[in-house]
């Protein structure tokens, strides 16, 4: 009888940080395509862009101007989806109308003052200016709240409403879901094994190379082994415990710049356009009561959208909101395709 | 000091069926928008297309040539996510990298033989006859299957490839993560209250009413107190303990058309256009070993992304993907504008 064949037959992986797992269907890339077809995102951009409210100089909905900077620049929301000062809210012991009273703020991050520069065009050294500003906001942000959601929402396509190169900070008076369900999982393998997960996991990853797409001194991404989205990577420390992300050395932020670029660069070229994605920043959350956050891991997650082509994206739809996630080519595959193209010359400096 | 307003001030509500949060922002619905503008839904199609894969009489993918149908139609979708026949999968004790060999089968549904009438447009007959198409294949793939997903993906914004009315059915020889969860929560609620609860949800939503988009004798549709999309809602039997489609008496079913006739309908009425939605059944999976099953009750879920108008949807990225869904109105203002388009003149039909 036939045996088995991972690149082949459909099959389940196990999601540890999630406690649930992905449906893969690598025979499915092979349907041919009439669906929604998506606009590519515009090629090339000015440097300066006087409508844009994020540009140096410019005067933004809420009347304030941004200054002339030169590295990166941080203002708060406008629209922010959360408030420093909302009254609680009543409590209800109804467990089917179950309510809770938040606090938060949101901030946004200009990356660079040049309207036309994403991660993987930005120097390494300009890179290493996000790396120091997020680390700073969190930091700020921790003597306050609960959690800190550092992130990126890339192109179009991924809701984003500003094309100048930006990323979000909101801080939260409570764990959101995600947090809280990786704290679960993270401390029940180390109270299992006694070992942290994603330190075992890069070291795994390192020896098997089949799911790597960029390794630096110090970092390492790779296409993780229970990927929901077709180019989905987490980006983690190589060997060292780093619980937070103002644990890290001056070497380990120079070093995660490089990542920064290798991969973005990288998912530019895929398709030679602008990758849309999302991505952002996990880390111990900062309990106030002392707990233990020895399990807990520093990384960043990428989830990108797109399957085929610059036009063509996955749909998690249908029976992935209603049952489970399913993807259509095996992250080895994923894998494969980043590394067929460069980490070093971005396709618009050929 | 300022007292919490429900209607204003964010806040945080808890979905007992997945045991998570959402975050309620009402007033974010007044930042404006830039971003991404999508494509209406094509307002008028031809009653047949003679490229269209699923209209009677024409020829497929695979060279089938569908009969002269009348009603539904149902056939082995040709680009399935899962095989029949699936050689088992080598077992893997580490917890990294744990895989599952899976079984199943995909179908397609047309729901009608005319290419140009979705759910809302067809006759209540007809929408019965999807109803008794849904249960027979139900029936029938519970007998292999743990469990069998009924689904609808509406709208090229929801990833369908092809206009003409359908639906899919992904049968499993697995619990999906939605499943597997609902399960437990359901469970829980049970061994806990000692009733279930949808119908002490449906209860309380009946006596309340700020949440009901549709109430016909038998079911009830609301956009849920912890709805995550926008006008997310959940159909449900009234009053009675339904545990499974099959359990459905015939004037259930044919009650069942009308509610789904009239929620579509206030659904494409509200923007004036085609609306955009994955739906799907959930109810108590097929457990071979005799488990217990009481704590189930038949439902339906429909996810619709649109947000401000026809062409604007929701974006569940970035903070949502990392952190915790987020929603930018209430459930109730959800509701109040459901209601105040008609559930029973379609408004291509005025
Ligand atoms: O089978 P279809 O309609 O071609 O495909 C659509 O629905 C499937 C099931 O929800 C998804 O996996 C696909 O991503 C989506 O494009
Ligand atoms: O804040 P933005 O970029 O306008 O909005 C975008 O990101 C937010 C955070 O992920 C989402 O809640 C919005 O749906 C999305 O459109």
């Amino acid at each position: 009888s036939e045996k088995f064949n991972i690149s082949d037959h459909p099959h389940r992986r196990y999601n540890p940080l999630k406690d649930e797992w992905i449906l893969v269907s690598p025979h499915r890339a092979k349907r041919p395509w009439s669906g929604q077809v998506d606009k590519a995102e515009v090629a090339q951009l000015p440097s300066y862009d006087e409508k844009c409210f994020l540009c140096p100089t410019n005067t933004r909905v809420s009347g304030d101007v941004n200054p002339d900077y030169k590295g990166t620049y941080v203002f708060a929301n406008d629209f922010a989806a959360l408030m420093q000062d909302t009254p609680d809210a009543p409590e209800s012991n109804n467990p089917l109308f179950k309510i809770m009273g938040v606090r938060g703020l949101a901030r946004v991050i200009c990356f660079s003052p040049d309207h036309s520069k994403t991660l993987p065009e930005l120097p390494v050294e300009k890179i290493r200016g996000v790396v120091d500003t997020w680390n700073e906001q969190i930091n700020e942000l921790s003597e306050t709240y609960l959690w800190v959601q550092a992130f990126e929402n890339k192109g179009a396509m991924m809701g984003c409403s500003q094309p100048h190169p930006h990323g979000q900070i909101w801080a939260n008076s409570f764990l959101p879901n995600e947090i809280a369900t990786k704290d679960k999982n993270l401390k029940n393998y180390y109270d299992h094994h006694g070992t942290n997960l994603l330190l075992d996991y890069a070291q795994a990853e390192q020896k098997d190379g089949t799911r790597t797409v960029v390794e630096t001194e110090h970092w390492l991404a790779v296409v993780p082994y229970w990927a929901a989205w077709p180019f989905e990577t987490i980006l983690m420390p190589k060997q060292r415990h780093i619980r937070r992300m103002n644990e890290l050395t001056e070497a380990e932020k120079d070093d995660l710049a490089v990542a920064i670029k290798q991969l973005t660069c990288r998912y530019d070229n895929l398709f030679e356009a602008s990758f849309p994605y999302s991505m952002g920043w996990h880390f111990a959350p900062f309990f106030k009561d002392g707990r233990d956050i020895e399990h807990w891991q520093l990384h960043a997650y990428f989830y990108p959208p797109l399957l085929r082509s610059a036009t063509v994206r996955k749909f998690m739809v249908g029976y992935e909101m209603l049952a489970e996630a399913q993807r259509d080519l095996t992250p080895e595959q994923a894998a494969e395709k980043l590394n067929a193209v460069s980490a070093d010359v971005h396709y618009k400096q050929r």
